[in-house]
């Protein structure tokens, strides 16, 4: 299993936990404590927006394994992150051709998990996500991908558009989602293909979507704006799927 | 607008609208408050799962609207619910065959937003969800629809299964997604169609898919059981909207 949650405990362990940069998905303090250390645990929680609890003596002592919580409990999760290439490994040991989703800026981390779920199930080789601003391999995330982070490979990169640059060179073509694109059941997307998803408010940026060799868009009926970004990365990579299928 | 958010402030008139069956979104008490009609509220709240939240006397003074909290504040939701009749009215006014979706107990409010949010772009004429068990219109719902809830009709109905029987009188097909069906990509989803999504984990229940025409089986090519339940509406629905537009 590449996905563990970790339990770690005490005003040292949890400080340095934050500062060697985990992931630290929620913070339980015990309530009125506001010395030195825990005053500089809470400034390196809020900078990385980590949920804060204040909780009992008596549930500290319940959480705690070590029994040595000093009034500081934090839950992080660790994930060894994947490589590009483990992804196009993936594709040739099916013998098929890559398909990999990119992820531009995802913030919510309920639909990094039902993406990664629906990257599972359609079939595809990878997952890639941006190392800042976007949300990462959190609980949550684990949690809602309903066990895919187990199965398919999560790459992190520094520049979104610049790997989609690297990829074209290896024969890959790229798709994303925009209004004002060409319907999807119209365009070809049967080839080694990179399904990109925009932000949940921003959709995708414009660096990114200038790189993309197709832009399609999903029939919109109705009276709103736009799809729930894991419906639109589901609805578009079924459309992939159906194309290859066929 | 058929949706609205209330404000609802002091003991007798929370523990009212519990009482009268409004769904109560949030509970505010004041932290210490332990009286005998507070515990009335706090078992009513628990009986529908209401988030409960403790805050000082200072919070709550600064949400109340006429200053008499009495210790307690709820925020309540109040919407129109439609008829299945509107549905239909909406349908001929369009000149589409019938296109609406039946929720089979969905649990989750992010993905019944999820869901109404899809139904709308999909231009589906409505939503129709049970009235006991699964989750009504909480405020929840409303944000993550986007407001498609002000625009596509949504009907309760005491029995789905027997809904579908009545609809069925009125001409239209059933197709609900379930393993061992036949790949949706071959059925024909094109005259005045219901499509039923099942419950998060449960899936569809034997009553209500022993009365579907057909079993939709969405392609799944991974390691995991199943996609989230408003991925799954999704990528049917649209299956639905290529079979339309073709």
């Amino acid at each position: 299993m590449r996905y563990q949650e970790f339990t770690v405990e005490g005003r040292n362990a949890v400080l340095e936990a934050f500062r060697s940069g985990k992931t630290v998905d929620k913070l339980f303090i015990l309530t009125g404590c506001q010395d030195g250390p825990i005053q500089s645990i809470v400034r390196e929680a809020k900078k990385g927006d980590t949920l804060i609890q204040y909780v009992s003596k008596e549930r500290l002592d319940q959480m705690s394994e070590t029994g040595k919580h000093q009034g500081v409990i934090a839950y992080t999760a660790a994930y060894d992150y994947a490589e590009i290439d483990d992804m196009f490994k993936l594709a040739e040991e099916r013998g098929e051709a890559p398909f990999i989703f990119l992820l531009d800026n995802i913030e919510d981390p309920h639909n990094l998990g039902a993406i990664i779920r629906t990257a599972n199930l359609a079939g595809a080789h990878g997952v890639i996500i941006p190392k800042r601003r976007a949300v990462g391999l959190t609980a949550t995330v684990a949690r809602t991908s309903a066990g895919a982070l187990n199965y398919t490979p999560v790459a992190k990169v520094t520049n979104i558009s610049k790997t989609i640059e690297e990829l074209k060179e290896r024969g890959m073509w790229f798709v994303c989602a925009d209004m004002g694109g060409e319907v999807m059941y119209n365009l070809d997307l049967k080839g080694p293909i990179g399904l990109v998803i925009g932000n949940e408010g921003d959709g995708v940026s414009r660096l990114v979507s200038e790189k993309c060799d197709f832009i399609a868009s999903i029939p919109m009926k109705g009276n709103i704006d736009s799809l729930n970004a894991s419906v639109a990365a589901g609805v578009l990579a079924y459309e992939i799927v159906r194309q290859r299928m066929s």
